[in-house]
């Protein structure tokens, strides 16, 4: 069973960068040990020592590390060397480094930059895999693969383009069908043959959009690529690559499909300024971590890289205060993660990231502040174990797609200064978060069915089979709430002919006519009609974009205030078979989100395991196995908190103490209870 | 007689991206005729369609067109399709795509990217612009030709740099004139062979300004290569191209020179915050609508684009208000403009404009707010025939030159943070605009003879015939006003050695010895010498560029009142001859101008057919014929205003009901008065 | 002896410019003479009228300057004329124009921009060194060789690279050492071929480092091969270059090493908005002027360029104040300067720089405000011969060092956003200069034994000779201050392994741990244990960077008033030896460091001759000669100030009459004094 398992901690760890100093890497042993520290995550990078010249391997320092990790119980998770190429590949091979939008071949420099398409590159990877896999694939100290480091970023070769040109070919056979799908005959872009298509015109969306699909592929086939060069010696061994929560390069879904487990970097920016509450980083944190959840379909991932202490990349990144690192790796944990993994273990002494955070730091001795919490956290966490392998459970989803995303970016709108796609979703998921309600972030594809509630912002690109999909799930019962830039195109980006939102009209009973769109500075009034009617009282105010809505068999709920549509309707409500759909016409104020979708969690007794008025900043989660519900309770405040739970016996799982339903947190605090479902 | 001609309305249409939705066509016309649409452009980017190959034309759908626009009697404005290059045209030559100033040939994308000096790309128009007039030359609906469209940009690469050389060795002869005009000893710049002229060296100023006054003309050859090509078969028919207001790149004087009728683009950002007052947008509309009367050499031009929605292009574009349209489409007409065109008639469904304003949504039906104003419009239309082809008679000439603006802001200067060319230049315009005084604009070559007041804004470049042409033009009794920054350099950009303002010395009869530039959030006191003296009372501020002036002929009216340059003049008058000559030492507030230069309108007699007190926002323009002079009344306030007007029986042309003088205009109304002269 | 000489009066001149005017050289000389200009600057950038084409020179029109400067006695600074490359120079020799980060050559344009490296353009500049040096070299009126004009920027053409290569393979004899040294198996970065080493990678801060010390030395060989085509014809004549205060891109303490004279070029921002005070524009001044008196090793140096009126490069250039040209003046005598030299003695006609402030305007007479000025100066300059060659001695050193600050800025760290290497200097020069004390501004390699004081802010880059040497300093009865930022990585960029601050940490006696890095706005309490120690009163705001600090040896002066460090701390101060070392942990506000330094000057008894409370805006410096002390006192406001003088018997150089100790100055005022040290 999974709850035999330990929760993995430790992290990215570099020996290959201190051979030399054979007393560093005992005195890094000695402190993991010390810290309890049980997995290690090594090769990232580590080509130019695995391989120092073509076809050379050398393989005995990994072998050490491996006895060594052995030696103390320790779980080695393995990475393909792949996210850095060595200087003597991208010399030799120039095709292998990427080529900017310009045409221009870059350098050789930094890392993350090879190209996706180069057969030199897949096979050369491919041989350093098969020799890793060969050597250590079957070792018993080997936990997981860790394919590459943090994918993103296109490269626009002639290999690729070529590429790209084929996959166009298979997708729609004729370019009479592409020019149709892109409109290409607008400003003269018919293509007449498909050698022409060598550039990626920004001004034609459709093209933009199947790009990025495009890259997509390749990256999968990419890891494919390199998982079979795996294979053939570890046949079983789990694999995983790092995602970076909503990065927008690559369709991690789809990603998703090609490896065993899904783990993300997570680098919450903790203590910088941030508007309205600190809270806010813990709510974006929150949203990643269930973006991440949802990814990986709903199973445990893994939290593979942190920092224990500061980041160095950000402009300012302050120290996180003394508590900051257990409260952000047990929300971690809170929402789905079965690791709370770092970079780095030991600061390397030179280049990029020399003053990046880490366990131990260059004074190489135990006594710092940092090393002492993350001393301190892993003999918390041996306590989890009972926690491994739970699962969160969500009667909410909220959509969030990376392709409904990419058009809806990629299109000139009147409304351009102010998209903020990923900004309204997460305003759409904080009345949940703040209620302490597990939500599950899903793509346009999931299987709506087993949600009471779908919530979808801004559902710009709608096909005609999500329509029905959606429409179905309303009519079976389930709740659907929609926004302002909804239905607008389909899903080659052309725009809904029969008026917006096209396949979703009928189930939401309106027709949106046009928008407004407002400078930034400028609010228009969002009233109830009646006040209190759905958890709405007095005037919110509404911004940036404004659908104009005609009723067609909905019930207008709000409506505008003032200018030339006061009166229009601002919320509607349809009432459709067993469920109801609601469209909310404008972006509206924070207070507006939390007291209609507030209205809605109450009214689907959507309330959690805490009561629904939890303090500003404090959030609540769970996960469940069978027969127990893990509740895990952060106050993300400098400041202490009082709250209650529900009722149910709820046991401290470090402690292992009852605890009362009157929950007091100290600034920073969190404690993970156990209730007892019976 | 001209006034048998309609209002053209219509606009832009590109039915070739319909042509597999005969249904969609049909639906069109039909709706244009509901709108009283009576003119389409036809062919904007249009090449891909007629000419899908190389050598390979297409017209029947073009011929469709034409013939179903005749059957409802419409007029159609043909484009040729230069703006736009087929990927065919783009990937085989790749001379006719634009290099740009590192060096670099663009890739095929967007549109308006061709080099002008490509003789393939001359000759590949040539053809297809004849095929275009063998066909459609003699047609009985064609209205006009529409050559290309938006000129704009420049290409550096080897073509357009070889000509240009030509174009420079034409005009200078020796490499020692070139480099005496350039004054390139100045870091040993000096020429010493023609080929050394491959680059444009932002820092040869004179260089600069040549290569701008080059690409102008390369830009005229341009055209008059494709109107060549049509007039073998399309003798009489006129031509035209769209212009864009103050657009810096070429001087809008010259092209207009190988056109037949001026026409332009308008896209006022209409209900964006604006400083001060919102009606700035009508200030700024009104400007262009005078720089183009202007271009056009004071007869009526056609207003080609303008969006009867939003545009997409702009960060943000809020909805045009109820009346808007109207307002701002006879605002066009009261300027000068026999039409009232837009783009676009039909949303296209994909690509880079699909949400950019137009007639008919991608709903398609009548059924909306937009269509309903455009149909309310057109019927209104209908009763100006009488306005068509009358003009703008104006005694006030305001001085707005592309070459001047040009070397004034491609030199530098101390005060090189607020040279703020144009808005100089709008900022003499705004007191007459607000006062319902006719303006014309006119470049620096225009005939002064005609004016009463000639107000001369930053006349940076000053050549002695300009200079004398002044002069006279206020010995025979006209009245000059110069500013600062007038009088500095030559037409190659070197500096006046005599002393500034060179030869407007005598004329304005003061030496400025230097000037002063201050930081933005700086200001000096500019006060007059007696209180009220020519309108002036009270305290001024001066900021960004202050001129120290000496009294040589002329007398102080106003002076500074701090710093240590208090007590020099401000503000000068010298009576020469049968006129007068006023210098204004310094960039003032609004106030200053609006007094000073309204107290010069009440001297002169300017007042127009309104009260001088025009309420702010409301603006008044007047155009006439021989027996009749058409007021336009408009308010582009969103309240309601009153106000009076002179003397005079008026009747409104769309109730052909008489008119009290006293006018109440609700928000954003606008109309049209025929006053009897008799 | 040297009080012989005058101080060198004029500046750059460009009299090719003018040939065919010979009437305005004429008139110039005389307008030199009426000015009391004795010094000429010719032939920066004159390389096309010394060598019209390639081989062919002419000589005539500078034999004429030169015999027409003799006939009135003055002297000439002759320029080699490497700043500027002819056009046929830049075509034929490709080689010779630089090639940017991304691998393009740049076109040929503006200047400053060629190639050090390439072998052709030393051999160019060493023919036309050689003409110039066979000419002139041993001329009567020629006083000193100016080599090219204001060295900076980076090439990094093969040519560059193939030289840095073989700099490295001198340095670091093996791969191995320089991989060791650049911790470059970090991110796979292993260099395994020289070869291999072809682009600037950011991300390897020691090689970025290593690169502008090749960039340095490259120069340095530039200026040597310069030199050396003089030597032969003239091998007394002193040589300079002109450097540009704390420009960034070469270490002028070395290229220092390879001329004779030290000069630099002035531009202060005069009368623009500063934070607090208008002031701080003398602060940065007399800053630069220290910096450049340091790398001149003590001794005077000239100011080679300053404007008399405005500069045209700024986005805003204020006219200089009556006054302030003499002010600005004395200031750059008062740090060191034997001369006042212009850029530009006539406004050129033409190009980038024709709108620059000279001291002949275009209007091309006397009659000029700024020429009046110039005239003024140049009588009161004929009174200060006796200055010529005095020394400023110095008790206090600051610690300026390029490749500290190469380092530091290069590296990434967490708190990037705010760096401040120069303001920090800045900053604790600031606390002295306000006392009217002389500081010297030393680089890391300086001989402190002879200062009371050293500050070294920020000693980021630490090696254990300069550790050795500062803990000598101490041990011998010096006293040090260090901040902040200190002892942090080695000279090759690595992170110091043993602790904060590596070998410093005995003599300071602290170990730092971490440090906090704080978003802008935020500020912690900063309080000295007992109110009053050390100078320090009530609570102090620190910001930006905050060392955690934990006492060894040392004891706590002040601490930090709040966060979770609260009490840990802030100022520390170790007696050892016979000296003293002070550490301040943060970057606090400007009234720490005026109280804490100004209490150092206090026990150090380091007033110098003004009271210590001189009004704010004024600075008071002296230069010292054998037997005599020359007082310069300096009104930087605009408004009169009076203060007292120390005991003294004071004689006004110019009025030669005995002046009283309280001191009297109006707006912009300064006067010299000279105090009888009997």
């Amino acid at each position: 069973m999974q709850s035999s398992k330990p929760i993995l901690y430790g992290g990215d760890y570099n020996p290959e960068q201190w051979l030399k100093y054979p007393e560093v890497l005992e005195q890094d042993f000695r402190l993991f040990e010390q810290a309890s520290i049980n997995t290690l995550t090594i090769g990232v990078f580590a080509w130019a020592a695995l391989e120092p010249e073509e076809g050379v391997f050398q393989f005995e320092w990994l072998d050490h590390i491996f006895e060594r990790a052995m030696r103390q119980h320790m779980r080695i998770i393995l990475a393909t060397p792949s996210g850095g190429k060595p200087n003597w590949l991208a010399m030799k091979y120039t095709e292998v480094r990427r080529v900017n939008e310009l045409g221009q071949r870059e350098p050789q420099r930094a890392r993350h930059n090879h190209c996706l398409t180069s057969d030199v590159y897949r096979d050369k990877v491919s041989i350093i895999n098969e020799q890793l896999a060969k050597r250590y694939g079957a070792h018993s100290a080997l936990e997981m693969w860790h394919i590459s480091n943090e994918f993103g970023g296109y490269c626009y070769c002639d290999r690729c383009m070529a590429a790209f040109r084929d996959w166009l070919k298979a997708k729609y056979t004729s370019l009479d069908a592409l020019n149709e799908a892109y409109w290409s005959r607008f400003w003269s872009h018919t293509f007449t043959e498909w050698e022409q298509i060598r550039y990626i015109d920004k001004t034609i969306c459709g093209l933009v959009l199947d790009w990025k699909r495009f890259m997509t592929d390749q990256c999968c086939s990419f890891i494919r690529n390199e998982i079979a060069a795996i294979r053939r010696d570890s046949p079983d061994v789990p694999t995983t690559t790092n995602f970076m929560g909503t990065h927008p390069d690559y369709d991690y879904h789809k990603l998703a499909q090609e490896i065993d487990v899904v783990s993300w970097d997570a680098y919450p920016m903790w203590h910088l300024p941030q508007d309205n509450h600190e809270s806010n980083h813990a709510l974006n944190a929150a949203f990643r971590h269930d973006v991440t959840r949802g990814i990986a379909g709903g199973k445990p991932f893994l939290l593979m890289e942190s920092t224990p202490g500061q980041v160095n990349w950000a402009g300012v990144s302050p120290l996180m205060r003394p508590g900051m690192l257990r409260l952000a790796s047990y929300q971690a944990i809170a929402h789905g993660s079965d690791s709370v993994c770092y970079f780095q273990m030991r600061k390397s002494r030179g280049s990029w990231e020399q003053f990046h955070g880490a366990v131990i730091d260059h004074v190489g001795h135990a006594n710092t502040r940092v090393f002492r919490e993350v001393e301190q956290l892993g003999a918390s966490l041996l306590q989890l174990d009972s926690v491994v392998g739970s699962l969160v459970s969500a009667k909410v989803a909220i959509v969030f797609d990376w392709e409904t995303r990419w058009i809806y970016e990629g299109v000139a709108l009147p409304s351009n200064a102010h998209k903020q796609y990923a900004e309204t979703i997460l305003a759409h998921y904080k009345p949940f978060w703040a209620r302490g309600i597990n939500v599950d972030i899903v793509d346009r594809q999931a299987d709506f069915s087993k949600y009471e509630l779908v919530v979808a912002p801004i559902l710009f690109m709608l096909s005609d089979s999500l329509g029905e999909r959606l429409t179905d799930f309303v009519k079976a019962g389930g709740h659907l709430v929609t926004t302002y830039g909804t239905g607008v195109v389909n899903e080659t980006g052309l725009a809904i002919s029969g008026g917006m939102p096209g396949a979703l009209r009928e189930v939401l009973g309106v027709w949106v006519e046009e928008f407004d769109a407002l400078p930034d500075a400028y609010r228009r009034q969002v009233k109830p009609l009646d006040d209190g009617k759905c958890g709405l009282t007095g005037v919110y105010e509404a911004r940036h974009h404004l659908d104009l809505v005609h009723l067609e068999t909905a019930e207008a709920i709000a409506v505008y205030g003032e200018d030339f549509y006061s009166g229009y309707p601002a919320l509607t409500r349809h009432s459709f078979g067993a469920g109801s759909a609601w469209h909310i016409s404008s972006r509206n104020d924070d207070r507006f989100s939390d007291d209609f979708l507030g209205y809605l969690a109450d009214e689907l007794k959507l309330t959690n395991i805490s009561s629904s008025t939890l303090p500003q900043g404090v959030s609540v989660q769970t996960r469940s196995v069978a027969n127990a519900e893990f509740v895990f309770l952060m106050n993300f405040n400098d400041s202490s908190v009082v709250f209650e739970l529900i009722d149910g016996i709820y046991t401290d799982l470090e402690t292992e103490s009852t605890v009362e339903r009157t929950i007091h947190l100290a600034a920073y605090q969190t404690c993970v209870l156990q209730r007892r479902l019976d």
